[in-house]
């Protein structure tokens, strides 16, 4: 199952060009994220132990101010041992994909300073929801 | 020729885990990149007509606030028909490497709403400065 | 009557103090003032005449990322020849006042670059929503 | 004596209005404030037990992505049992004034949950520096 979760559009997202800003949808993949973390992992993101190691997002389509509420949908197509690959769709009100974004997400020990494999209760958690 | 620019960071860049955020990174390409199109385009990036189509950002180490001013070194390995590839380091005040990001930016022309051919005279100035 | 609208808590909104940053208050009013222009004005912000000429922020709480979704009240106690003051009161989901806000809002003529007296639709609209 | 300290516009800071958004403001004010609490107290903002309890902003004009880098200078006119109020100037790179700023710092007791006097160093560096 895919997870979704609704972003407004804020004013200040928008830029000197008019639309959402390149950035603002690191933000919004962030805010899906975190939801995720709560809703499927029942955690906050700054307390969950993980680090982003990447993201590439590719723009299909500007957005614009009253294109919101956007839909973030997340898959995660399988788990590596210690990372969550992470793959958004951003979609606008009217369902026009308006981004595609991919993560890896690295289960990390503070204390440690290194990785670590990711924790039993996340992989049973991720695996059951996405059905992997 | 490598173009580097100083970038510094601010308080509200650092998030609830102590160092910079995700999509701030962005901000700090974007920055450079704007840099750049006055320095060697002589244009402002909003002027431009440009747009970015993609960006990826790997992340090696946290930025602390105390970490700036940061260098943004942009190279452009070599150019396509509309699009301008870009390759960053983000470097800390003592050298660091905090990230590496890539972009591509479209020439683009926003009556038409498409792409066009990158104009002479930055194909010019972007080959003459990095000696493609 | 009092206009209220609903803004999100983001986990980009906490800085390093670990709750909402101060500035981002400001996007919030901004947030429920452009909601306030669409809803009560039926127009977009950007693309009303006006500028924000002044804002006070009186911080009663501080927000965290579990405490929205957040409301966001806007009073109008009255209209000047150019200016639209407006009350804010900032309210956690549990209802707690977590800022109060004044700003000034000022009907303003880009082309001839200076203010001018507010659009009699615009007085309608607003006097008749919070019956002045 | 004042403090002035110097905040580079970011593209990012502009908004769709076409120069620097109200929101930002703060959190030039706030830049200026830590490298303020650096200089002159000689510790991070983040590691200072303060907090803002409010804060006033003027508009005076409006600031394009040419007009930086800008000088944030501080004034602080005296200092109360627990609170640093400041005066702030922004002031473009010609000088312009852009808007003009005041905010009231509290010292603040984490741990007790309730302000505090402002510790004797912070005093005397404060008196110190300022000549009150």
């Amino acid at each position: 199952m895919e997870y979704e979760t609704t972003v407004d559009v804020r004013f200040r997202d928008i830029d000197a060009m008019g639309h959402v800003n390149n950035a603002v949808y690191a933000t919004y993949a962030e805010q899906a994220r975190a939801n995720y973390f709560v809703d499927v992992l029942d955690r906050e993101l700054s307390a969950v132990g993980s680090v982003l190691a990447t993201i590439t997002m590719d723009y299909r389509q500007p957005i614009h101010i009253d294109d919101g509420p956007l839909t973030v949908a997340i898959d995660v197509p399988d788990l590596g041992e210690s990372s969550i690959p992470m793959e958004y769709e951003v979609r606008t009100a009217d369902g026009t994909v308006a981004a595609e974004i991919e993560s890896v997400q690295v289960a990390y020990d503070r204390e440690a300073g290194e990785s670590m494999p990711l924790p039993d209760d996340w992989r049973e958690a991720i695996t059951s929801y996405h059905g992997l």
